[in-house]
């Protein structure tokens, strides 16, 4: 009889030439230059459906597909609420339009489910300091669960990232930089840095390390089980590295090998922002990869990423659902954000009214019909982004009115 | 045969003079100018642990001893993390460390377990439109939680308030003030306003509807469900209007009357800051009442309350529980913010993070023990109070480190 194991992680893949790695060796690129992708002996799972839906509101309810294998950093991550939100919907002439509210998280946004699984996962592989590129998020994500697992991390962000997320890792502890430039040249700084580090420093960029997509996946896992274990019609991601929406295709598909799911995929839409869409462009191009985005700027600071390393995959994730890309202006998304919270009472980031402004766009265009029900992920709290009104001021005893 | 109800509710009583009420009508203050607490019929309600635990990971788990009999205004919010503090907990000596970790709520602060069910109420009894004066948090939780009830809202703010708390209330299209004074100073220009209003406006002050209490008390529920139906030896609380711990004894209490919890009760602990601490005063005065603090002054701003309209029900609760209060000065307090972060990952509210320094001095003076089981209630996400961090400047391909 086969001994149940916490984790059935069996190997690591390359996403494309398919050299096979050891899971239980720290590995970054293939030698191809590509992503790896963790590959589980799904068969040999015997819990289902039923069995999780007992255990604790977390994502590590998902354990047996995840890569942890004994050493869980958490904060108690997961199991975001997935919200109707009616009035927006009447309004889109989408009845069945639904969020995944990924703002309510340790560090304010799912970021913290990819640090969670892959801090967790480095911890136990022996990493004891990492550094990464970020605009922001993924760096106070990283830099919490690095902190809660004593590891020491270096981070460069561009100098426009929101004030909140340099307060965010500089309390942690990690050796922080603000570059005057965007994420590709942090990239390129961080990555000399940990050349010259002789194997000191891990590197834990978006996608250089295979294991922060285990984390982000479970945003479909649980979009799928809290709909009593089926697909919506169509689920909406804005997209920056599009790790998120590689992760809910890998997922699904997961599921579907498991059992946990029948029936036809939803279709995904990657969102992305007017100042930079390499993706749109590429989807548009019926392209297999993206081409590099000049001088990327956008309110949705958390989606500015010109050339994304997993474009491919995002492309694949499309064409293979018959999913759709889109790209939205910063005046429309700022206008559905305050949209979404005179009508939902729900504030939420940039980057996640930009997909509420496109399912809005693609109902208008018929691509979304009326009696489809629709799953938008907000990646963040509008916590992270204050934002000055002009609001009176009184002084004590003066009258309101 | 009982029909089994969605709510227990079966009246209010006045917390001071014993007046009665009808709970399906719409009430503020009892005559007598106190608050009015909601009783249950408790001995109906015949489900118990077992059922609760299969139950949605929300607040919404306790229906029965809640308010709310049909209209649940909800965003998903509540079963927040207890979340082990260990590392903390060997520095403080107190291994049995434990944070409820209420900064993760739709508006990032404990404020919304009061807005969800508050709002519910007022929204099933007809109100339309409410007022209400607020240090930040609340007026954030209940014009979010107002806006999805599609309700109309004032709001008085001392121009102090965080920044976020301004775009947090103006976005969902409340009416929103700054006022260059205390809170104290915005109550009474909200009472007057509602004066005015003719019985449109509904005066939404903490303590002034009967409530939010009844939602800040699913802290109380939440900690003893999370620990398997049992107390911790002492559970800390952030001390400012003190509707938490009023609630969290007077969940305890139903719990006891309801045989879901046995044994001693847990004892209580009221922080405040040292530059707004009128309990503390009364506390150590044997006091049941407090006196109103001169000047008040802290930067846990949501604790700085001068005069707490529910002081000696907080008062009965630390007494009749051999309980303590206890101020904690800001630096000590800024001070263990950033060690819980580097520690822990946690990035927390000041007002948390009071809780935390707290409890270092407490177990430094023997009050706790190292072997006691200790729950600290931090009540806002670190995100609220971005600050500026001195951290080096960099320009593309400059070498780090």
């Amino acid at each position: 009889m086969r001994i149940m194991s916490f984790s059935h992680l069996s190997h690591l893949d390359c996403s494309r030439c398919a050299e096979r790695y050891d899971a239980d060796e720290i590995h970054n690129l293939c030698v191809c230059g590509s992503p790896l992708l963790a590959r589980y002996d799904l068969g040999s799972v015997t819990v289902g459906p039923a069995d999780i839906s007992g255990r604790p509101p977390t994502l590590w309810r998902y354990h047996e597909v995840l890569p942890v294998r004994e050493r869980v950093i958490s904060m108690g991550e997961g199991m975001t609420p997935l919200l109707p939100l009616p009035a927006l919907g009447r309004e889109f002439g989408v009845p069945g339009l639904l969020m995944k509210d990924d703002g309510l998280f340790p560090t304010g946004s799912f970021k913290a489910r990819g640090a969670a699984v892959g801090v967790s996962r480095a911890a136990e592989l022996g990493v004891r300091a990492f550094a990464m590129p970020s605009n922001g998020n993924a760096s106070a994500a990283w830099t919490a669960y690095g902190a809660r697992a004593g590891m020491r991390s270096v981070v460069a962000m561009p100098e426009s990232a929101p004030l909140i997320n340099r307060t965010e890792s500089a309390i942690t502890g990690s050796q922080l930089y603000l570059v005057r430039g965007h994420i590709g040249d942090c990239g390129q700084m961080i990555g000399a840095l940990i050349a010259r580090s002789n194997g000191e420093l891990f590197d834990a960029s978006t996608l250089k390390e295979p294991y922060r997509i285990e984390g982000k996946k479970t945003m479909g896992y649980e979009i799928v089980e809290q709909l009593g274990w089926r697909s919506p019609d169509v689920i909406v991601y804005p997209t920056g590295g599009g790790v998120g929406l590689i992760g809910i295709y890998k997922a699904l598909r997961e599921m579907r090998e498991l059992g946990w799911l029948t029936g036809p995929l939803p279709r995904l839409v990657a969102v992305q922002a007017g100042g930079c869409a390499p993706i749109v462009a590429a989807f548009e191009a019926g392209a297999t990869e993206s081409t590099a985005w000049p001088n990327p700027k956008t309110v949705a600071f958390g989606i500015t990423v010109p050339k994304p390393l997993g474009d491919f995959l995002i492309l694949e994730a499309l064409y293979a659902t018959n999913g759709t890309a889109i790209a939205v202006d910063d005046t429309d998304t700022l206008a559905t954000q305050a949209l979404c919270a005179r009508l939902e009472g729900t504030f939420i980031c940039p980057e996640g009214a930009a997909t509420l402004a496109a399912v809005r766009r693609l109902r208008d265009s018929g691509w979304i019909k009326e009696t489809e029900e629709v799953v938008v992920l907000n990646t963040g709290s509008g916590l992270k982004y204050p934002a000055e009104v002009d609001v009176p001021t009184l002084d004590p005893g003066d009258r309101l009115g």
